[in-house]
């Protein structure tokens, strides 16, 4: 299942990849990064927490990225790989393996079937996809990889060291920061929803802002990113998002924020920084959520959270039937505190209700 | 922030685009069109309502577009451009300032990359960027802008005066009225979802139909519209739908109707006209939705709406801990009824519930 | 409304391709497929239920396709054809329709204005349109359509008699089954969403899984569907998804499963075959739904789901103003309990919370 490296690597190039420490034959080679299920002799798993260490225990790896406190829960036969968070050694590792499953990649060029205009600028080794179009006044960083369908808009800047996979829009002006990857797909500055209603029908507001993303930032496929009414909608350093999340015009996103997939941030809404919204959540124009709030899967954001911590709102699953008894007496949920509340009078009680 | 006019424009010349009255100094030179709290002198900003009033008071703009009713708040040393409706102003406004943003565009063309099939009727002044692909059949109206790696399907029409931004998707057959803005990644006219279960697995259910979408529509980003199964999907004038909306076959839409983002409509919904709808709600199939409804955002709409009126439907937003004990008790809620009809009962009361 | 055949087709030709018996003039020709209530003399139509009873009687087709017990339904000018299941003779006949309906098409060809690589595998058939990029190593099986603006990557596969409508995305290594139909804007094989928090910021984990998707798979517009992190994203045989549906890295989703638009499904959920997941639902991470469970429209799966069923949960609709009594008294539930318990404690009634 896992794909082998080409030449296998020891442990000790491994080890040394991601800061760790050798316990055990750092000579064995190591071909697999593979989870502790389905993990060989040839391969190098981790343990990222006390709560996997049965499956380390079973696992037949033939090397182990592991903390110290953990370690004697490694396989007899597993060289172990000592750091401090095996998580982040994991990840580090990802990423050589990732580079050295990759097949030779030809120099970066400018394919013939791409459409650079001649008032674009590039920096040096950027490759630019069949299909691509970079129009007048845009700039783009050096080592820049632009996938194949590509339209970078006038004026608009990439910097460098970016990859935008295949079919990524930045419409005009648009600034996208270093490091940054983007997923196929994903639109970046289309028009802000404005609208003024008048006699005639609506009238469209001309939306002049524009979109800045810091630097590295991951933004998931098929996303929409709309540019600011007046001001720009921005987007900190460091933030990651998923797939298929719209960000209205105005929006900012504090650094370091995570955002999963199929969200959607209304206009003018502001995220602090080191938040975490989980899948599917909803955030309504024009509130604010403090930095460091952590939003559950699913759950409308429908008033400003101003302190940290973690929030929910979401209806629990029940079979269907149970459900429709649930929501059927749900409306009748004030009524039924009305009712308490006389059965409560009538006992003698004092109000207990809030107001 | 706000990206100045190359050459900037007089306060009369403004008020006269927007058909307003000029008290103060109408030669003053405007360069910026600004929210209140960021104009400077060389910005025009407006006043939409009696909430903003402190704002306008303490802005530092030099002009300001303000109803008759509220020009007392304007600032001291603001030009004011006295208008019926200041928003209304503003957008208009907001069109002119793009115009004379945008940099001069070149003439239009047919970009030797796109594929213009020899049977495709494109009127006078039409541009295609380049990778776009128009097919044989279709129709381009005068005027219309088929941005880079738009792909114009066998037949499909589009009316004279629309945008169609970068990596739009028409499928064969798909009709688009006049002025129609289109963004990026969009497609309109793949199959509605339809299979018909059999002992075999599931056969498909070929779609018959097309879409027909009127005139004045705006549709946002990477949205999907599907074609009817045998009759056609049906948007009418000046419906306006934010992006990554999914509009199902054979649902019908008014004219008229916002849609704001990450709406999912299932086939054979009918929204009536001039509705809003806001963003991430759910519409059930088969339903109805009456003209002049208002959907709260996220709401799912389960069941026809026949009066107009404002309506929602989502859990609101609670620490996670109190969502989990409310969401255990939630449950409950059909026993709870029960038991406080119990004690109904005991202290001698009538019933009280609805069935 | 309903497009006629270029050429009119008998109601015997029509009985034969679907398997059906004819009662009445097996040589009435028929030019258009159209529903009960559209239908005119030269439409079939078709009865698919006891419910459309009243409609098929009122109809004014000229052939209705029906089950030998409701064959009584059908309207006295009609001619019958008898099928054992009608929505299955539809669907099949609507295939048969959309082929005559269809303009007749070139030879399948590779538009100059794409690029294949040297060392991509095209079978015998293959067409690719104009701005399509398929990279090395990928193979495309004969008979596939790779529409306008696709960009498969190095090494993706795809198997034969499948079709790829514009611009849809296949990652390198991406397999994908045979007689696939991939709708406009789909992206399948970018990263899943995976960061290991450091302190200096999130590392990325590289994803060095893939995806496969089996046979007969039809996937909406606007997809996205992660590659995985070790191991791959799995689609079983079969499976059908609507538009902008986001499938996380490590999912599995069984054979047979229908999944309809907006819905999110969390990394390394399970989902077993032959269930139907509603529009927009969410599922969380981690979690399994077994084979056969029905998932209501707008529900979150925040749990797994171990018997076959019906399950829902979403807030049901409420007019504005009683959703914001009922959205307030919600958050009293727990309390509301309690208070119950203290009446019920006071009335001498035994506890009856079940903890």
């Amino acid at each position: 299942m896992h794909r082998a490296l080409p030449v296998p690597v020891s442990v000790d190039a491994i080890a040394e990849r991601i800061g760790g420490t050798v316990h055990g034959n750092g000579a064995r080679r190591i071909a697999r990064l593979a989870s502790l299920e389905s993990a060989g002799a040839d391969a190098v798993s981790f343990l990222s927490g006390r709560r996997h260490a049965q499956a380390a225990r079973d696992s037949g790896a033939g090397a182990l990225i592991v903390s110290a406190a953990l370690q004697a829960e490694a396989p007899a036969d597993a060289v172990r790989i000592i750091v401090a968070d095996p998580y982040v050694g994991y990840a580090t590792l990802s990423q050589w393996f990732e580079s050295l499953l990759a097949p030779p990649r030809a120099a970066a060029a400018i394919d013939p079937l791409a459409r650079v205009d001649v008032a674009a600028r590039l920096g040096a080794g950027v490759g630019v996809g069949p299909g691509a179009t970079i129009a007048a006044g845009a700039r783009i960083g050096e080592g820049c990889r632009i996938g194949a369908g590509c339209a970078i808009g006038e004026g608009a800047s990439v910097g460098p060291d970016s990859i935008l996979h295949p079919n990524v829009v930045l419409y005009p002006g648009v600034r996208l920061g270093a490091r940054a990857i983007v997923h196929a797909g994903t639109v970046i500055g289309a028009d802000g929803f404005g609208f003024a209603p008048s006699r005639e029908g609506f009238v469209k507001i001309a939306q002049l802002g524009s979109v800045h993303i810091g630097d590295d930032v991951e933004i998931g496929a098929n996303c929409a990113i709309d540019r600011g009414a007046l001001d720009d909608t921005e987007i900190g350093d460091g933030v990651k998002i998923d797939n298929l999340v719209q960000v209205g015009h105005n929006v900012r996103i504090g650094a370091q924020t995570v955002i999963a997939g199929c969200v959607g941030i209304a206009g003018s809404a502001t995220i602090g920084a080191r938040c975490m919204i989980g899948g599917g959540v909803g955030v309504s124009g024009h509130i604010e959520i403090c930095d460091g709030a952590i939003i559950g899967g699913f759950s409308l954001v429908e008033r400003s959270v101003d302190e940290p911590g973690f929030y929910t709102g979401a209806w629990p699953l029940q079979s269907h039937v149970q459900w429709e008894r649930t929501a059927a007496t749900l409306k009748q949920l004030p009524r039924l505190r009305q009712r308490l509340r006389g059965l409560e009078a009538r006992a003698g009680e004092p109000p207990k209700d809030p107001e």
